[in-house]
């Protein structure tokens, strides 16, 4: 294993930081004061986004995802480890320089398996971030850990398909700018229990398609992005909206799931940064009973152990990314099932430690500790609840000592 | 030790149980709605709020805190217990039953401390649920962990106090009704450490109040009760608001807090049992990988390891109850911090199991999960951080080796 | 609930403590030091045992356990729980007091459930400290957690039972005063899956039973008691020996289990409080870095929540006795399943803390913590191991839900 | 970071891998029984380690530690790493490799501090296996996590040092083959803090020098290496047999600690790997109620969370080794840190969750569990205990805030 970086990836790393620095945390606060101006919060997009994304792309920090295709900076996971942390240091990080779930996700799928008129259509103004879009997965009426469960129908009907369900969480689905979402549902209820599910492109003006609400997440709407959840009612689309085609559902879910995975998984380990940081800076300010808050040792306690947790999370997350560059995807899967155990787990704890040491401000809007939190908490659940991904990694390391004797490691 | 209830205590169980089932659950979601519907959030109490009041009165479910007053209803801490857990289980509980915080803090304030004017003029009102109240002492500038650390100052001028300075999480602060405050703050910062601080009474309309911004918790707003940032410019109230006399701030504190902690503890308990039951009425229902959720190893180990959680802390709470209830609150008071560590840390595992085991819908506002969560998360931060009641337990339980010979347990 | 004690309970349990100081705790050292000397460590009983033995039966300090029996001290589970607390706080102890398993399980087994043969011949001498016992349920072959497992053959044969089998784990048949053991084994292997087994007594100088090895635990041999690995080759026993009937295993099995597994959490919270008690003393002695061990705010938050978690344990504990007290050991199967959960786990963390803070002496024979952890962590097996207890308690509350309608708590 | 390995490192692992399972773990339980066979268990060595170590010896497989030697095998800290895991995970394995603690260290010191004569006299019989030696640090009498606490006295007299105190936990100071031992003590108590302690070289048939006991590390007594408790009274070396030079002792300790500390944590790495092999094993065979263990889900996520936690400690211990190699040991002391404290709670974790999966059989001889998980325990103590290391992290991580404006990282 090698987790040296070129000089490339250094620069790239430098530059990242320093715009995070001269533009993204200063303007946390203006984009969120912005977000509340005014009437409605889902009708718009804080202007200063817009003015990132040109200052990003300007600096060449724009699309920086994407291994393995034309369209992308050419990096390997192990090379936009770095970079996609320090995006997840800030909420609005990764929407400035194009790297935000579910866009990224989607972006991915039709790179990897989207016709050219589909590219043309919707991965070049997604690149361009001129337009966002939306996954359209889980369902609120069934245990959707177990994605066979999914109900929605897409039924062929002449040269199209028509749509009927209902969706929910599906991100970025408030935004004015999301023309696109691609949804999964049932082609072929009678066919195997994995070819049974199709994913087709639908836009989001389509008749039919009705956002019924925006999900919040603790108390957080995350306007003017949100979670949608939206009704299909027999929603037609032309057939070639269809991707790769149908009875593909699952396999494109493995496809996109693996790089969504870890791509939240460095956010994380960026975001478990900043609380740390916060942390120490606040204690090492603030006394309490005679002394610095920093010369508790049970606050240094709290200090060492989310350095070792960081430490190792990140480790752990360059092995996957390290296996899905050089043995791809499907072997990496052990390792990609245990960075979204451990991820979501360790940021929690982390940002869990930095909110006790601020106390209530910890709680609140002054840090970005508790909206962190509550996105991090998410993440123990989307893209597979933990108990899933345990029950992967259980089975897999089981299989060595099963059937035709041991395997080698 | 005796945990046994009275028939009285019982029968209040039986009616309160009934009333929670009957108005208090169904108008959680109406309430929610009527906080949302119009244009400010802050401007106005929901109806159905006063509605659920007036019933709650009527069938003689009001003001059952209070121990040893003529205004309460004659329960002892120990009585008290299971029927404040049982209103704890709704968010709009506590309220509908005049048992809320911090208006039950402050009552026993007036109570015991109060004059007969004071009590006359603010307690009456308050204790018929006309007017709410907030507590101002955490300040946004220092660490409050250490009380001593508290800057506000509250001097003599003439037949008045002026009072100065910058308080935050004054919690009720938002709500139309709220028309006192009691303020802790520097009267003699030259004298003895404990005896600098005094609490004073603060019409919230006193020229000179601000109520500077409402502070989120994970998001939610609270509103209308709401998170005050309140600033004081040269306020001036009448020499008799002063509460018990110069000086006394920290032994009406302390006096505050022990019942306050236990009350946030019997309220915990009840917002993990319903978490509880949420958790195991879903995962009889759901199904993923071919079995009912409620047969998966995992689960049924988050539902054990809760029971047995809650069955602790109940008993622990129970414990301190009847200790404040025979030796009082000042020998009860290891006891009052074990709680105070051990309840809020319990619900928020119980909660976040439920959370888990309801996947994207337990972080939604379908559930109370992810509401009560948020709640609990504040309550390892108010009325002291874990970290100082745990060190103060260490400390009594090291004083037994220390000095003169081991003491009896 | 009831917790309060009568005085005659606080009379003994002053009795007990002060029996503890003058000759149990002293004697300790002198007990491993007789074990030690001369050849055999295993054909010799301490003889101060039987020393301390006598002068605990002249204090009246003997057979406290066995609630509901005339041949007991007429002491309730409740009112037993402080006492054996008390005796578990020594690895010698209970046998000073004739409280010791398994001979409290078998003299209980024989009490309720044994002829008046039976009586006179091993419950007499058992309860008179003049032989011992032991129990041979667990089999090295098979997942003996589920107890249906075991293969262990009686068979009738004329007048008497033949017993083939191989059993381990049978606590005390390394003692040379050991000469009764109760075997657990299939009667009828067609019978109803709870109905194959049966138990019956063997003398173990009856030809065919073999003392194969002692096995240690942790290192500790447990000399002279010891762990024994026991061959039933054609072993035959009169048919009078046979238990309540053919059949009857699991049902006694059952009424044994229950007591027994609550006087090893009582002994539990014994241990765990000697060993915080260690822990404080140590650390008020002790300097490093300038100042007392006493003074670090870690091992404050060590010794904080150790007294949390005994207070929390013993608690649940009495709860359980009181509800074995009062509705009987079969509706109370929930809360002994929740304390043989929680007593060990609790132990084993306080005794580990325990440890850390006495360092390299914590690890070695100077300090009963090593030992009491050994034992400690075999309890988290014996008995049914915590996740056999976790998914009963899981299955229980799930119950509430199931079926037609929620049941009452 | 570069964590790939040579051709000649994998061969080394191949090969080492191979000599394990032919020699090493058949013989387990051959050295058990040639311990415990005669009367003395610390009188001889059991002549089946002399055999494996040169069947090891004459494979290549021999003094495999020691980078930037002209002794050792050439090999960096990444490179040792996977070897050194291999040997971990037999309790005899380090030995038979001449890689065994405090051997190792012991020969580190000599290899970097010693005289030309020291090396003659003492390092090549080490190299060589053909003695062995121990290390005299630890005093029972104070708190030695701080080592400024050491009170034996090194005094000079004429041309040599009289030595005076009592050391215990002198691992392997039992072996008849242990003739040399390096000993820590004050030259000179008015020196600075750090500069007061000397090492100095011990012959153990000094006169003075007296074996007073051998300590037992929950039950086991290691033997025949075991752990001595001794005396040295007036115990007279000549002065050439000090090391490096007077006060130079906590210099040496740093040099000796780093390289010891990563050691002790590839072994656990190899030790936790065994204990999941066991467990994964055993699963698979057993079953219980009606299944196998293996299909059990809490059992699935026990197996994941020790695949996760070992993959994160030893790419944690790799990062550290990488560090040692490439910025040297003071550089990295942060990471040797980290992995002090991470490796023993992660070995400690896995192998009770074996021990767990394997009832009673884990807690006995009949598996390598339970003499693991006790030398595992040791080692959240020795050579620093967790808390210690702990505190250095935090502060390390503070520093970044303290002072003149925040480090790199």
């Amino acid at each position: 294993m090698n987790f040296s970086y070129s000089a490339k990836v250094k620069d790239l790393e430098k530059k990242l930081n320093r715009f995070m620095e001269e533009h993204v945390y200063p303007n946390e606060a203006v984009y969120e004061q912005q977000v509340n101006e005014g009437e409605r919060r889902w009708s718009k997009v804080p202007p200063v986004m817009e003015e990132l994304k040109e200052k990003a792309k300007a600096e060449g920090l724009w699309n920086l995802f994407l291994p393995e295709s034309e369209y992308g900076a050419g990096l390997s996971n192990v090379e936009y480890a770095p970079l996609c942390e320090i995006m997840g240091r800030s909420m609005i990080g990764p929407e400035v320089f194009n790297c935000n779930a579910p866009d990224t996700g989607n972006m991915e799928v039709l790179v990897r398996y989207g016709t050219e008129e589909q590219k043309e259509k919707w991965l070049k103004p997604l690149l361009a971030g001129e337009i966002r879009s939306c996954f359209s997965m889980t369902e609120p009426d069934v245990a959707s850990s177990d994605a066979t469960n999914i109900e929605a129908r897409i039924e062929r009907d002449g040269d199209g398909y028509v749509i009927n369900g209902r969706k929910w969480w599906s991100s970025g689905a408030g935004d004015p700018r999301c023309q696109i979402g691609i949804v999964m549902g049932k082609t072929d209820p009678g066919a195997d229990k994995y070819e049974q599910q199709s994913m087709i492109l639908v836009p989001l003006d389509t008749p039919g398609v009705t956002i019924e609400r925006m999900l919040p997440v603790f108390g957080y709407d995350h306007a003017p992005h949100g979670h949608g959840e939206i009704t299909f009612e027999n929603v037609r689309v032309p057939a070639k909206n269809m991707i790769l085609g149908e009875g593909k559902g699952f396999a494109i879910a493995q496809g996109r799931l693996g790089p969504g995975r870890i791509h939240h998984c460095m956010r994380l380990i960026g975001a478990a940064e900043r609380a740390l940081e916060e942390l120490c800076k606040r204690v090492v300010d603030r006394h309490a009973f005679g002394k610095p808050l920093a010369s508790q040792g049970v606050i240094r306690e709290w200090i060492a152990d989310s350095r070792i947790e960081i430490e190792q999370a990140r480790l752990l997350t360059l092995k996957a990314a390290y296996m899905m560059d050089t043995v791809g995807n499907k072997v990496a899967k052990a390792e990609i099932a245990m960075i979204k155990v451990v991820a979501p787990s360790m940021a929690l704890k982390v940002i869990d430690r930095a909110i006790q040491a601020l106390g209530a401000a910890g709680v609140s809007e002054d840090f970005p500790l508790a909206a962190h939190w509550a996105s991090a908490r998410t993440l123990r659940l989307a893209d597979g609840p933990d108990e899933v991904h345990r029950a992967q990694i259980g089975r897999l390391e089981l299989k060595k000592y099963q059937g035709n004797g041991r395997n080698e490691r």
